[in-house]
């Protein structure tokens, strides 16, 4: 499938490199937690593996240094309240995956891209990596087991709970909300309405 | 300031015909705390009393009316999912305060056409009636009083708590987000954080 990827020991490797030891542990949780959703959903398990290990892989990068790897990377930065760590790790770490891990599947650099907004339209890759980034077993927060639950129950409704209670956490904390989140809830609430009426 | 306008008596009397009494009590009270927010805030009283008054002269339209109402106007309707009664009575409102009640004034008409989601880069009078229309003495619901006495302390800081309440709220029923309301709250909160630095 990925002719000239990395191993997955030297993966490893080389993402301690770039986080420290909290940070990848935490990948490390996501990749677990991914396999098993992909396994559960019927999703590449091997491309989820690998997306849940690297989805991080840019968010021990300076600011500085994301701007500027997005700039190269021809990404656009929108406006300058979303130029933030937060906001810039996934697409800057879709760009990280290919440069330095040689990814060039494009399902898994979609998931690793799209894992803190989600965005429109959604693949069952990028739910999954999303959704356990979420709930991996190091998460600890009142409704994780609310989640856990869902998630092997029903993704998109787990993916909507996960939606729901990150814009609640950006507005109490008087953040930006930003634009590829609220299509990502309008465009998943679409999709499981029109499921509940064909269903 | 508007020549053809209607006398207020007039406006009331034609406004009654146009919905039931709960609503019309509902503008009443729209009015009266829009009066009070002008004056607070140095507002035009006069603009304030009007579009609190005639704020949801739409509301009563059955939403087939509402979407011939708007597709004559030339207004972009946008997906089907936000073709909602809720979400048209505002533009729409716009529209009738101009055709039926004679309101040219564009002050007054973008407060009728943004009370209900708000929208980027909003002016006085639209924050003013976007606020009455949530704190009127008819409301009520558990922060109504938190956000009243906001509402008399710093204008901007209440209109960012009304719009966090309403996206909960949206989000909570399993709504749709219009986008204009999260432009709302990220132009409100952008404004808002540049003016503490500066302050």
């Amino acid at each position: 499938m990925m002719a000239e990827m990395m191993q997955e020991s030297e993966m490893c490797e080389k993402l301690r490199t770039l986080m420290d030891e909290e940070r990848y542990v935490h990948s490390l949780g996501v990749r677990d937690c991914a396999v098993m959703l992909a396994q559960r959903y019927g999703a590449d398990v091997e491309k989820a593996r690998v997306a849940g290990l690297l989805h991080d892989c840019a968010k021990g990068l300076p600011r500085e240094e994301m701007i500027n790897r997005a700039v190269e990377a021809g990404i656009e930065l929108g406006p300058k309240e979303f130029q933030t760590e937060a906001l810039l790790h996934g697409p800057v770490g879709a760009v990280v995956a290919r440069q330095t891990f040689g990814i060039d599947d494009t399902e898994i650099l979609s998931a690793i891209e799209c894992h803190t907004t989600g965005k429109s339209d959604m693949a069952l890759l990028d739910k999954i990596i999303y959704l356990a980034d979420y709930i991996e077993p190091n998460r600890d927060f009142p409704e994780v087991e609310e989640l856990r639950r869902a998630a092997m129950e029903d993704l998109d409704k787990a993916v909507l709970m996960a939606l729901r209670r990150t814009i609640k956490y950006v507005l109490d904390t008087d953040r930006f909300l930003h634009p590829r989140t609220v299509e990502a809830w309008n465009d998943m609430l679409k999709r499981f309405k029109e499921q509940k009426i064909e269903g």
